[in-house]
């Protein structure tokens, strides 16, 4: 490759998943690992441990504004990653890791309410940052604060995103678009601020919860961030190798999130999620699942919103309802520093 | 606390302990946690796992330039966390995770560089990156590029830097304050470059060769990096409740580090290795560790430098030879984004 890294290769959509495997992949995917490793481009990587699966996943936070409305950078470091290793069915957490690099200047008040963010989320998701870093750059060689967590967990079985099989319905455990759409609409000053709040929670607890109780349902599993629903549905059905339809009309969304959308001129579908999971479910399981997640405090708008099929393969049917056209595969998130 | 955060806050000395003690350590460390944690303010944290332990370490690197004489960030970025695992024992590596975070316009000739570099000294380390994530910040919001590694490896026996005993020899693997002067040299523009060559490497090797052959030699062991050896020395000593009296004409140092230092008035005993291990050993092994040690590619220059003691107690005397006086402990690196 030659020329120069663009804003949308950093976006979670077709231009990043290209420059991952064009730059990244090829040579590590190539080296010797026994587990789920690079190659898989999935949530996490897994190495078999004894009759377990130790689980392993890593986000670097980068999201602008640092405090936006429901949340702070603090919040979605720890969320972000928590949420990678449920993704992957490890709701048992053994620690996380925190690096932070700071700006010369940036506010220590600032840091401090980071901090105290950061250790809310731990204790809601029952984690504990063990080990850090800190480094400082010069004025205007970092803008403010950015923060990496990694997580290391532990899973019976791996949840990967590319088991899906026809008959399978998609299930969203909530309203879609809360968190691009905060950010977004702050971002812009739309003065929507009032009414869009970003969903970022940890959803460990709630994930547990469905595996304990259905512990063979899931087939796959994302959290849809970057790109949002209509990233991770089209890599989960390409990876996959099935299609899936989806019908617009189920997909949860709050009715400030679907007009901040229409001022904005963008699709809810396209913007990151940072409290969503979206799950595929074998068919005979699909109506449990649904309620257990609803029964939890945060999956109460959770919906069955699709169903897998074995036709138009790495494609997304929209049924709007009125017809059916195919969902774009978004080539990244609208705006940068979503997350 | 409040104000700003000021540069040498990320030095690795003692502006930066303080920084991370007031904001960071002290929630986390009142989570519970079973294992060697934030509170040990080491180069990892432990878990107990099985007969074994499981480590793990995080490093974020944001050395400028990022190509500079003997390395470049991506050496940098695996070395720096393969030894952090290797100074806690851990010289079998599970896998690295890399999170890069890029300015939007970074050439792509530079990142495949940079990944060529992380390639082979992955294979150098016998690791592999098993994960990773992609930012990309705008124009003038991140310099270059920012990449953080992550590292889970196993011991039987974790190794702290607090085990020092009264008596025990303090042994350095080469020379000191090579990659400190390499890279002030090349950000001073002082000509010298030529000479002067970062040791940037992994030590996973060479510690595993010591741990095989005298698997209870080593009482305390850490990577000279920010801070230097100065610093490293002082973390052990206080932690381990001892003095160290330190034999400033045995400290192996190029001719070249000597003079730049010189030039630049900055003593090489304050600037950041990236190859080096400073251990404590049990007095009866030394002169065999000693022997491995130098039997190794990486350690031909190795030397004993100094003996523990139990008087002044988290002090560090210099023997120089004419005479004694105590090495101050350094606020911070003397250069910022030396690692």
């Amino acid at each position: 490759m030659s020329g120069r890294i663009l804003l949308k290769q950093g976006g979670g959509g077709r231009a990043m998943r290209r420059l991952i495997e064009d730059i990244f992949i090829r040579d590590f995917a190539a080296m010797p690992f026994d587990g789920i490793g690079p190659a898989a481009m999935d949530d996490g990587a897994c190495i078999p441990f004894g009759n377990e699966w130790l689980v392993i996943t890593t986000d670097s936070h980068v999201v602008h504004p640092i405090f936006f409305p429901g949340g702070d950078i603090g919040r979605i470091s720890i969320s972000g990653t928590v949420n990678d290793l449920a993704m992957m069915g490890a709701t048992r957490i053994l620690g996380l890791t925190c690096g932070v690099i700071l700006e010369e200047g940036f506010p220590i008040e600032d840091l401090e309410m980071i901090q105290r963010s950061m250790v809310a989320t731990c204790k809601e998701a029952g984690a504990v940052v063990i080990t850090g870093d800190t480094k400082v750059m010069g004025r205007g060689e970092v803008d403010g604060i950015v923060i990496n967590t990694t997580g290391i967990g532990l899973t019976k079985r791996p949840i990967r995103d590319n088991g899906l099989r026809a008959g399978d319905k998609i299930i969203v455990t909530g309203t879609i678009g809360d968190h691009g759409l905060a950010v977004m609409s702050i971002r812009h000053s739309l003065g929507l601020e009032s009414d869009l709040s970003s969903d970022v929670a940890p959803l460990n607890d709630l994930i547990a919860t469905v595996l304990e109780a259905a512990p063979d349902a899931i087939t796959a599993m994302k959290d849809p961030t970057r790109g949002g629903l209509a990233s991770a549905l089209h890599e989960m059905a390409a990876k996959s190798n099935t299609g899936i339809v989806l019908e617009e009309r189920r997909v949860p969304m709050t009715e400030a999130v679907r007009a901040a959308g229409e001022v904005l001129g963008i699709d809810p579908l396209h913007v990151a999620n940072e409290g969503k999971a979206v799950m595929g479910v074998r068919e005979e399981d699909a109506g449990r699942v649904l309620e257990i997640i609803r029964a939890h405090s945060r999956g109460r708008d959770a919906a069955i919103i699709g169903t897998v099929t074995s036709e138009r393969t790495g494609s997304i049917i929209l049924d709007t309802g009125f017809g059916r056209r195919l969902l774009a595969e978004p080539d990244g998130e609208p705006l940068p520093r979503i997350c």
